[in-house]
């Protein structure tokens, strides 16, 4: 099987390196890493398993290694290939191209044990940070706009510096929580708010993703068992929380990806708020934050072992309120095991 | 003309407002602004010149548009297009679509008074950013490493959450400086380094962009006027303000990129530095933080008022150390005025 890949995890994941302008060709038990000169000292001493080659024309060189090649059929993910890279291809050699979409996606599916630790370690390093994201809240937190908080959350996930964030944090106070993708306004936090943050950190390359709602007070953790004033709010919160908890207990490895994402759903449009849980139950995490397996309601994938994914159930009341609970998974020997 | 965009500040430059989830039609007289509900409250408040259209799946309503219109030929960038995203118009339509790489760049090249305004703003306030971050880096700056600083150096120029960023900020000392594309490391500053920052932030969405190299002292300023204790690094610094000063006082409109690029160059040249000084003297700069021109030596692209684009000449000399100096210029009544 032949390959062509430009997206940078993608070829992280084949040869443990890469960087922001590289191509990376499989030709059978040939592989070749074709970057310019600002790598070359790092991507000689980190690619395994692939010949470095260092030009300007990245292009250019690809088509003279595919020319020399015998290659007359190549795999590429028409989602990460421009038209214009693509076409620079086609038109200089006389290869067969055949799209596959999610190419590295669908190869990355299934994690291996030495991804499952990192994942794990990313995870841990997670969750510590919204220890500390409470406190830092709790104490310079109040009275700031979501600007700020957004600020603070980046600061304290990434440990001031010390790791890349896995996406721009969600930092979303009572109404403005109601939207799944919410985006900081001047709105500033007051006691008794709602706040739903959602964050993640990357460690060695792979991400973590976490959401937590809770009511801001002088004493709140982001823990999931979070208590709010408004008994509309906190009935909202149990069905969620209640969906969240049911997802891990019951996920096992067999099931279609629709029937966990129906673990979710179904307490929830049971409980009367179906309408407002708008996205699927979850996604796989990786090298990248949105990965295989969709935790959708209409994807028939077969969850298996070795697979990491997210169940995040949310309720979201336009106007009002949103609610989410996130946490990461594994699916080892069978079940679903909080990282 | 008919063109279709998908890249978010192409579209935010067509009808002043853009979001993560856009595609954009301009058929003659009438345009298109295709997104998914999570925008419709604010696509229909700030979209102006275009019809807000609604629809979960934005290629197959694109598809619906096309066909219903009587078009016949489309421009699209190559470059900017994914082979998935393209074929899916191409497959379901039979309009021939003409490619046009750089077509929206190439219709920003000149910016309106009203982006030269917002441009300068976003100079300002980068220019202040950088003095509180002087002052910052020699409070709380000493014994941190270059994450660190660049977590700082983030902090300072967003403002604590106010802006989004140009780009993220190169912080890098010594050696390290040498890489015009510098990545962090664990190295920590003390007296008497070389420090290069690079760093801008977004105002109205349009960047600003600057550098400046010092060395750390108690009272240092990211101005011009730089002094060192080393006689070599003293020397290219030199060689360096000057190329940048000259390239400013002598660009004029009608020029074409590589003479205003031979303004610095031949003075590094001459001083004997040309072998280090391995990028060229500037790109242009608007709601992309690289736009056109490209100031670059084999580019015949006449400059023209309303142009606006770096000069940031530097020296690079490989294990020792990097200098650089970054001033945006625009371009009016046919000279170059810093911003």
């Amino acid at each position: 099987m032949n390959y062509m890949l430009n997206n940078e995890n993608a070829i992280y994941y084949e040869c443990g390196y890469s960087c922001d302008n590289v191509l990376y060709l499989s030709l059978g038990s040939e592989a070749y890493f074709i970057t310019d000169s600002r790598y070359t000292i790092e991507a000689r001493e980190k690619v395994h398993n692939a010949e470095v080659v260092i030009d300007r024309d990245l292009y250019g060189r690809a088509v003279k290694i595919l020319k020399e090649s015998k290659v007359k059929k190549m795999i590429f993910d028409p989602k990460e290939w421009s038209v214009a890279a693509f076409q620079h291809l086609t038109d200089n050699t006389k290869i067969t191209f055949s799209p596959e979409p999610d190419f590295s996606h669908k190869k990355r599916i299934i994690k291996s044990d030495e991804e499952l630790k990192i994942l794990a370690k990313a995870a841990k390093l997670g969750a510590k940070a919204f220890s500390r994201l409470a406190k830092e809240f709790q104490q310079n937190g109040i009275g700031e706009n979501e600007f700020a908080l957004t600020h603070k959350a980046k600061s304290v996930l990434g440990d001031y510096g010390k790791y890349d964030l896995s996406f721009d944090p969600i930092v979303a106070l009572n109404a403005n929580a109601a939207k799944p993708h919410a985006l900081p306004t001047k709105k500033r936090m007051k006691a008794g708010d709602l706040l739903l943050v959602d964050a993640g950190l990357k460690y060695k390359r792979y991400c973590s993703d976490r959401t937590r709602t809770v009511q801001v007070g002088e004493r709140f953790t982001f823990g999931t068992k979070s208590t709010f004033a408004k008994k509309k709010i906190q009935k909202a919160y149990d069905v969620v929380l209640k969906a969240h908890d049911n997802a891990i207990a019951k996920a096992r490895s067999g099931m279609k990806a629709r029937e966990v994402d129906a673990l979710t759903r179904d307490l929830i449009n049971k409980a009367g708020f179906g309408e407002y849980f708008v996205h699927s139950t979850g996604h796989g995490v990786g090298l990248d934050i949105h990965e295989m397996p969709y935790i959708a309601s209409k994807s028939d994938t077969i969850i298996e072992d070795g697979m990491v994914y997210t169940i995040e159930p949310g309720i979201y009341i336009p106007g009002e309120f949103g609610i989410r609970i996130e946490d990461m998974v594994a699916m080892i020997d069978g079940k679903a095991v909080v990282l």
